[in-house]
């Protein structure tokens, strides 16, 4: 049944995910899907129809059981594991990925970070040395890596992900400005700051009219 | 008509402008749905009902027109004008985001860096100085600024995204590992890899099974 489920419904999930956490911190025990909808910009009929799929939650007009949801989003989307990641590529973007703290409380421990710049490679970022690239396969054969996130420059980054993907990798988070292909049944998230920004311009136009 | 368009659809257009760029730089003149389809991981009949909202493009059989569908995107989109951005919060991630190379050619000019810390006020980031954020609404009320960029810690994201707001900022694209509210009429993109993440998790359990 899962695999049915469309992916910008997965991609919800992590944000009720996240709001439910909030909620039950500050002790709440139910919540309306008006509730949820409201905290995070969502229909509340876009909520009940989401998280559907995986169930009956909730009771008509009783709203839903804050740790109950909560524990079965967690399980669904595998919160409660670890998972390893490496970074191919630790320019200024992959340093700031490194260091940020916000992974590893999640659950997402970086267990290596890859770059080709002989200036880069051996040195220290985080708690983990700079390995060299060509290292990579290798890493990857002997060690078990779930995510490969790609902080490589555009004009490299399909090469990186083809090598990624060549080493058994199915899940990759690309930061490169740059869509790239994978093959059926890798799961490929782009970050793109520059595609953020042009989908609001939309906005901007509509608002103010034409200038600049 | 167009306010009715799905934020979704809106969030594919740049993506299928880029990839239509692409193809006119490779000299290609028609692209069918069914091309520009396996090029981006999206269905054909996906496209063409995400382009069906802005009137009729290409003919049934024959394709799309790459450099016609394309400055209709661009028009639509505003990609052709110059858009200012300001970036709250110069941390490391900050740092990255103002020196990013990837901005500034595709219209978007970082015009102005903020940030809190004493230490960090008044060094040289990119080709600016960095201001004291006490002055970010002074700096908003005499000068345009389109885009708010939000790259402080969780805890200070809401108030940040609060003040763009009252100081009259109606597109903001936030960094920081926290989703914010804004009234209506202001758009917001939340960049979180640690989401982008999560809606991957599903995926690998969905083929492993659990472990960790």
């Amino acid at each position: 049944m899962t695999l049915e489920i469309p992916e910008v419904v997965i991609n919800r999930l992590p944000i009720y995910a996240r709001a439910l956490s909030a909620l039950a911190e500050e002790g709440e025990s139910v919540v309306s899907s008006q509730t949820l909808g409201e905290k995070l910009d969502v229909t509340p009929a876009q909520i009940r129809k989401d998280l559907s799929y995986f169930g009956r939650f909730g009771k008509q007009g009783r709203g839903y059981n804050v740790n109950g949801l909560l524990r079965k989003l967690r399980e669904i989307l595998g919160l409660d594991q670890q998972w390893r990641v490496c970074v191919v590529g630790v320019g200024r973007l992959g340093h700031a990925i490194v260091e940020y703290g916000g992974f590893e409380p999640q659950g997402f421990q970086i267990v290596a970070a890859f770059d080709t710049d002989p200036g880069a490679v051996g040195r220290q970022v985080g708690n983990l040395s700079i390995r060299d690239a060509r290292e990579l396969e290798s890493f990857l054969a002997e060690n078990r890596v779930d995510i490969g996130v790609v902080a490589v420059p555009a004009s490299a980054a399909q090469q990186v992900v083809d090598r990624l993907v060549a080493a058994g990798l199915r899940s990759i988070l690309n930061y490169a400005p740059m869509p790239t292909h994978v093959p059926e049944g890798v799961a490929i998230r782009h970050i793109d700051p520059v595609l953020a920004m042009q989908s609001m311009t939309f906005y901007i136009k509509q608002r103010d009219g034409v200038h600049g």
